[in-house]
């Protein structure tokens, strides 16, 4: 049903659509061609939002105080707009757009705010837990390129939380633990002590935190094992690996669990040879592997 | 051309696809119906915005730095989230679609950051400058229904910048100037001296003035003169009025002009006989009309 002209329903409709268009050619002199593409298409999603949903002022005035709380909890150790475009799945879809699929390349997965540059170097076979707590658990695999080519000297950085839940940089007491970098051998082989990954939250004593409540989520990221994988040639590949069976899997608070990152890690006999000949005492231990493929870097 | 399933594209698309409809199925849970509406909404558009402009790493980080330095500037005397919203016409859209057409009601415009609760109340006739230098200025006007019916008792709240862009409170002094409430006669009509408005730029030494700056745009807003309108049984009605022929009025940095709010302000020669016989001087005056139309309050 088309409507005839100026009801108050087509003024209304005309004065939004005006406002629209003012603001998009508001950027008209913009001289970075780019920043004026993205900021036209924020202007007309957000827009899009409001009509959609018709939002109340009293909303706006909720989603000013929202923003205003996120800044002021947001320190250098603490980011509370990353956690909102975690929660909200945007940085995982920046991390699918900027990591197109390619062939049977290794699919990647949010950097989430725990690396660290300047990680120790460790050499293969070597234990980087640094005296974190946790059960052992040995990781290996190769580097190829997509063909299945072996990636001699491939950097892999590696990172983890504790059993308790938290990386070496959430104490206050500046240790370095359970993060390591290391080069793969001439075939591409590489392999690390590690620990077995357990499930913690993201921080929600926050604005982030009390959204979550109110929708009902949970707060808990699966438990993973962070990989930051580079060699001359080929595209950066940041991801994790999880664990199957993690009941977390399903409810990921980030969204990046993605079905080919998870892995089985299996406890180990008593009985079992330990990698290194290492001295494990009666706490077991589980082993995985995890073989990964890089793309060309086509950019 | 329909792509043939499981070429890369193809994959990429349902990866984009799912992760979307993972995020929006995480609000399922939600117990306020409003809420998952908002939070539903808000997903979709972002994610679309994201995929469209298929947004760059860096881009994501300067995102986060930004909304950062917007909150660590933001303090109780000064609000970046409400500029950023102003300058992307997202307050002024929040505005309309909270004002929608009725008849021939007043139309509104922008709130502004510097209305204050507690204005000293004006007799009809009275002087509101309360010392805040200017070039007086004579307003008149009838606050009626829709039908044209007057409404004596309606309150009128007013407040405006001085001749030197600045509110009372932006002094550091605990001035009250240039601000006042009144209520209109049996007739429905009011009148008061007040200021001729002038421009001035928003606040542009934060991000949000860097956003204006790298996009070719000007911090200054049309000049006006605000108005906050009530009256028992009729819709608030929050607007200003702009003064005609001034050059700002195509350009105004938050998109608040709307034809109908243009009122002339007409130089008066010093011949012409003064509202309440005030003592002008020589620095001349002005006068202006802004008849007011209140619709039904049907929320």
């Amino acid at each position: 049903m088309t409507e005839p002209p100026d009801t108050d329903a087509e003024k209304q409709r005309r004065i939004e659509q005006d406002l629209m268009d003012a603001v998009l050619s508001s950027f008209e002199d913009t001289a970075d061609e780019r920043l004026k593409t993205v900021l036209r298409s924020l202007t007309t999603h957000l827009h899009a939002f409001i009509r959609d949903v018709r939002l109340t002022q009293r909303e706006w005035d909720a989603a000013i105080a929202f923003l205003t709380e996120a800044g002021h909890i947001t320190d250098d150790k603490r980011q509370e707009f990353i956690l909102l475009s975690d929660v909200l799945g945007v940085s995982m879809l920046t991390i699918a757009v900027n990591n197109e699929r390619s062939g049977n390349a290794t699919e990647a997965t949010v950097f989430g705010p725990f690396f660290t540059e300047g990680s120790p170097h460790a050499e293969l076979g070597d234990d980087i837990s640094g005296g974190a707590r946790g059960k052992p658990c040995w990781v290996e695999g190769t580097v190829t390129d997509t063909a299945g080519n072996p990636l001699p000297g491939a950097r892999l950085e590696v990172w983890e939380a504790d059993e308790d839940g938290f990386y070496d940089v959430q104490y206050d007491d500046d240790r370095t633990a359970a993060r390591a970098h290391l080069f793969t051998d001439e075939r591409g082989w590489y392999g690390f002590w590690g620990l077995t990954p357990t499930p913690y939250p993201i921080p929600h004593d926050g604005p982030v935190g009390r959204l979550l409540e109110s929708t009902g989520r949970s707060p808990m990221r699966a438990s993973h094992l962070h990989f930051m994988v580079s060699a001359p040639g080929k595209r950066t590949l940041v991801t994790h690996i999880f664990v199957e069976g993690d009941p977390l899997l399903e409810s990921d608070a980030v969204f990046g669990v993605k079905d080919s990152l998870v892995k089985r890690f299996e406890d180990q006999p008593a009985s079992a040879p330990v990698p290194g000949g290492r001295e494990i005492g009666e706490q077991g231990w589980t082993r995985t592997r995890f073989d990964i493929a890089l793309p060309p870097d086509d950019q």
